[in-house]
């Protein structure tokens, strides 16, 4: 993993994936106390920046690869991405998601031109049934964090936020990250590290599923007690990936954690004074800037929101949530 | 008023107001039959178009008269654009707002550094208020729509249309408008006018307030039946401007007429597909490109989102609406 890699990436995307706004709000700043800027991967296509990797994966393959197809497992914002960008290159994609994956979701994946192989969480491994299919049909599986040109393209948002930055005069920032296994912090670090190494990049999780944070503070990767139960489900994953993880390391941190609540409270605020749609797990980062103020460094602050893929009932939640 | 003040006004504002981005979402192409295109003016600083008018008026005027101030009369979008643009000039502001006015939005104006200054609408004379304190101070009236500097202003939406019209390979678009006095409107059609000469401007309006659409049909300025009572308030004016309806009757038209339940559909479709807050009357032209497509005739469909300044009730209510 390097910059040429993400600059490639970038390059590949161009005219394909969009460079989402750098955006602020006078009502952020007073209540972080420093200047707060929002890169909101949530307009990206398919409502989150995992688009940016599965694109940089599908762009990458040869074309004989490509043209065989792909396969992904996932019930959420990678399978989408995954899906739009297999279908904007033309290229079969199969996604392969749990029976009891909200009907929406599952609609969804089917409308953006994936072919949806369903599987009993109780009873079925999802990765027999990948392996299986892979091998008939000879299809790539693309990785939601763990894979270089997934890294790569999540990458490209750093490339973005270092220019904007720049064009903003913006000298001294923290970055904070919503992470999950990794692939957009560590992305984002390696361009930052190229492009504004004066940058700190800093991990955002929801409280209980902070393994990035621990991780990071104890210098080996550790895993979640629980495997699910956050509302931030987006973000959540087992533990940091074996790629991710040493990037991260190296580059990034400490890890910021914020409660559920406070990633509700940071929803209504882009409701409210950006006029965004965040989802729980997007939400994080802008969380931490607006209410972790004492434990960041720099006058300025730049927060991804991650996605915006959340029900109207969860929304409604967040808009009666009174900080 | 022509395509000159337009683009000087554009240098002006170069790095002040925000180039917001073009959108689109394979659903609502789906729904509308044809492609979609949407301008998110709610991204705009202090979340509406009406930020750009006003960047623009104040831009113009001269040091002497930017030091002594500005006023004007809004208790909406404007009140904030006006408030906020003199903010970010260094010049007084006061805004002359009904006693009755939501207190977030009094709140608000004042937040944007403006000194609010309000009037009991049974018994005072906004007009009165302000033109005692205008000439006690030498405060410049910025009006919201009936000014060619703010038309200009405006008007820097259509130059941004046009420019990303082109790159997106469009050629054949009606672009449709959120329609209250004219001012985007006519501003927008004098850009396109020069810059996409075969777009097709189209003001839209809700139901029961659709003076734009029936004064282009009789070629007159015609008003509404009620001054008030619609969801879509911040596009609610009693009739075309003067200065606005002769661009209008020139350049746009006909106009398209939504209900308030298909402005709350399209509410809800920006959320779920565009992941943006529109209010009722920011969305009234995605409605009308999603639900009236048999009075559209371009291969492809641009819609402005006029602004998101919209309470979390109103909000709510549109998540709940099902087409």
């Amino acid at each position: 993993m390097n910059i040429d890699m993400i600059r490639a990436s970038a390059a590949r995307a161009e005219g394909h994936v969009r460079r989402t706004p750098l955006l602020n709000s006078h009502f952020l700043d007073e209540i972080a106390g420093r200047r707060v800027w929002i890169k909101p991967e949530c307009l990206q296509h398919t409502g989150s920046f995992k688009f940016r990797g599965a694109w940089s994966a599908l762009s990458s393959l040869n074309p004989e690869a490509r043209a065989k197809g792909v396969i992904a497992y996932s019930s959420g914002n990678h399978a989408q991405g995954v899906a739009l960008a297999s279908k904007m290159h033309g290229a079969p994609a199969v996604i392969i998601m749990p029976k009891d994956s909200p009907r929406l979701k599952i609609a969804n994946t089917r409308a953006y031109g994936a072919e949806v192989v369903l599987y009993d969480r109780a009873g079925e491994s999802r990765e027999e049934i990948g392996a299986k299919l892979a091998e008939e049909r000879g299809l790539t599986l693309i990785k939601p964090y763990d894979e270089p040109q997934v890294i790569a393209g999540q990458g490209t948002t750093g490339l973005e936020i270092a220019q904007q930055a720049a064009e903003a005069g913006i000298e001294n920032a923290d970055v904070i990250v919503c992470c999950g296994g990794g692939g957009l912090t560590s992305g984002i670090a390696l361009a930052l590290e190229a492009e504004a190494p004066s940058f700190r990049v800093r991990p955002a999780e929801p409280e209980g599923f902070d393994d990035a944070a621990r991780s990071l503070a104890q210098g080996k990767i550790v895993g979640n007690a629980r495997p699910l139960g956050s509302i931030c489900d987006a973000i959540v994953t087992p533990q940091p990936g074996d790629l991710t993880y040493p990037i991260m390391q190296r580059l990034a941190g400490p890890g910021l954690v914020v409660s559920d609540d406070e990633a509700l409270q940071a929803m209504a605020q882009a409701f409210n004074r950006l006029k965004l749609v965040a989802e729980p797990g997007g939400a994080v980062a802008l969380a931490a800037a607006l209410f972790r103020g004492d434990e960041i460094e720099g006058d300025d602050v730049i927060v991804t929101i991650s996605g915006g893929n959340v029900d109207a009932e969860m929304f409604e939640r967040a808009l009666q949530t009174r900080g």
